[in-house]
């Protein structure tokens, strides 16, 4: 069985993620499609609307067929390391081919940026720093470099976030030396070229939460851009937890823990540099909330996700001793659903497969799954206090989502 | 000016605080009254029902003339540590008597009982392993170890937790080598003897505590047995901060810290025996409510008090090490309140004072000083959401109380 993946978060899963998946199918001619999924924490280092059980049913609702977990160490990263760790672990569990939206919408453009780099490797990274140097951030450093040393169209533009995780598959892939095929399809136009898909249908995650926020949880103003499906769950979670898990929820718990931890304590945290950590103190000491926290904590050094992602290793209490222990590879998978498909193509890879399938948590006792427990465990918190419980309980009882055809 | 020195919490401020208070006074014959009190975590290992301010007030509105305040590092202790830190206190500040309620209520009966032990040192602590081998608590193998070996009427009864205060407070003044006359007077007979104070007008703290929590701040069932100075300033506080703390506001603090925290971390915190950390981290996953949480951890081995307390230092995160550090002496005294007469007694004992009195806390900057910051920051997060900030900026904005006569 030829087998697609994708690496998704579906925060919550829209039509435009359905887009992506009907065409990874038919591009690909894969006979199965495998959503690797963001945990409880996603890139952009926030707390995801729902949490990843919900949110794999929603994917198997709308046809993924197996949705395995990205663990927290590769989540919660910048765009190499998330790559990277998503890619492996489609590696190890047989896609052969691997399908992304990108806003260049040419895979051939990737292998010739990456070609580039690889030839100019040190005039690149000179730049890269000199740009810095003048206050550009990473990403738009990154991308001024490349347009500066190559103004040929045929270099992506890396200051876009969907090219730049391309990139960094693409990148992998070829690091990684396996044999797997990217393919990517132009996702800002998805809205406007396809007749099934109307900018009267499509809509970002981003707006989707931000109405979602803003009316209390009311889905008449979002139903047109998201599958009945995710409607349904959406709907189901809402009237259960009465709330949707995001960074205020939390801000408690930041805001204690920056009140009581040393400052030896912080700088071990992943991501705190030398200096953040009497600047996170101050801040929590003046801040009412976590957006007041934000704004008094960036500068022009840092962006606000690398910021936000910060906040969640110190929130998970993630040391940079930890994440640079298990963070160099994935030596488990974590099923979160599969269909009757998956459940097939499964039984055949087993019988050849190098790490472990985690369906129960108390089958695997690997040290390297103690982040994605802490994560849940945290994530929990979150919830109303009288559902809490539920919600922790839900990492060690759920089994994973298994959808008949 | 001869000042006498008592020991107080007053959470809150009652009739028999009052009777002490005066009896304090009039058999000191003293000018002046000092109170050293506990701040923002008492030595049950709960958060006081009001923040120090509050109570220092309470304390100056009923007559004393100085309030400072007993660091963390003592409050919070077993009684032979709480009991050296309030009498070096003391001492510091110039009081040359200290008196203290007991339910012996005879003096000589602790230097008794104070010689008795310095004569019997090794037989005591063989009796008292003895009785700890055969399920004892600590309290009550100390208490059994003295009647075993001395039966005379002179020993006081060590299970009262009053007398062990008490016999602390001897001890302590004997080991200091200072000079400082112990008197006591009787407590549990303060109800019944005195005219002026009846059943009807004495009750326990934890009474009015828990009269508080179940009328939900109502004065009405308690006002009786409070001075209306004191009922003024609980009806302020209610007003203001919509509840009073109790160890259930704090709960979400205490699980989300026992469910990001490594064993390790939890090792290092002060009265965390070995083995208990992973007892705690289990209880913390099951329990939905402080109280739940705290029927799981309690054994037979521990007193609800101890476990209590080890609670509020995982909660304050105060380490074994920096406890030892700095639990050896007082080296500064922080000034709550205090009247026209304290005034006039502080200018005065200010001329020769070896240790600073810090006023604000932008004034002092020795390192001993950062449990007490510590404990009232985390306290302030145990308020309504809303009144967090205020509670917070207290400890670094309010100055003492200053009370005209």
């Amino acid at each position: 069985m030829k087998a697609v993946g994708i690496v998704v978060e579906y925060n919550p899963f829209h039509n435009g993620h359905a887009y992506h998946l009907q065409q990874s199918r038919q591009i690909s001619d894969a006979d199965i499609v495998i959503a690797v999924m963001s945990g409880q924490f996603l890139q952009r280092g926030e707390p995801a609307l729902l949490p990843k059980w919900q949110r794999a049913k929603m994917a198997l609702s709308a046809g993924v067929d197996i949705v395995i977990e990205l663990p927290y160490q590769f989540a919660t990263q910048k765009a190499d390391t998330f790559a990277f760790g998503a890619v492996s672990l489609l590696s190890q569990i047989g896609a052969s081919i691997l399908c992304f939206g990108s806003e260049s919408g040419e895979i051939e453009h990737f292998y010739h940026t990456l070609q580039f780099l690889k030839n100019n490797k040190e005039k690149y990274e000179e730049r890269i720093k000199l740009n810095m140097a003048q206050g550009m951030s990473y990403p738009s450093a990154t991308s001024s470099a490349f347009l500066e040393l190559d103004p040929s169209e045929k270099i992506i533009d890396l200051s876009k976030p969907n090219n730049i995780l391309g990139f960094q598959y693409v990148k992998a892939i070829n690091d990684l030396g396996i044999n797997m095929r990217p393919i990517t399809i132009p996702r800002t136009k998805a809205g406007y070229h396809d007749e099934r898909f109307s900018s009267e249908t499509i809509a970002s995650a981003t707006s989707i939460r931000k109405s979602l926020f803003t009316t209390g949880g009311s889905l008449s103003e979002i139903n047109s851009y998201i599958p009945n499906t995710t409607a349904a769950i959406l709907d189901d979670y809402y009237r259960t937890y009465k709330q949707f898990q995001r960074w205020e929820n939390y801000w408690p718990f930041l805001k204690y823990r920056l009140l009581h931890a040393s400052g030896t304590e912080l700088r071990n945290i992943y991501e705190v540099e030398e200096g953040l950590e009497n600047r996170v103190i101050e801040a929590a000491l003046a801040a009412n909330s976590f957006k007041d926290f934000m704004s008094i904590v960036k500068t022009k050094r840092y962006t606000w996700t690398r910021l936000q992602r910060m906040c969640t290793h110190i929130l998970t209490n993630t040391t940079f001793d930890e994440m640079n222990e298990i963070m160099k590879e994935a030596n488990y998978i974590r099923l979160l659903g599969m269909n009757d498909n998956g459940r097939k193509y499964l039984n055949q890879w087993k019988k050849h497969a190098s790490i472990p399938l985690v369906s129960k948590l108390s089958s695997y006792h690997g040290d390297d799954i103690k982040l994605d427990i802490r994560a849940s465990r945290v994530y929990a918190l979150g919830a109303k206090e009288e559902m809490t419980q539920e919600l922790l309980q839900m990492e060690y009882k759920q089994p994973p989502f298994y959808m008949t055809n």
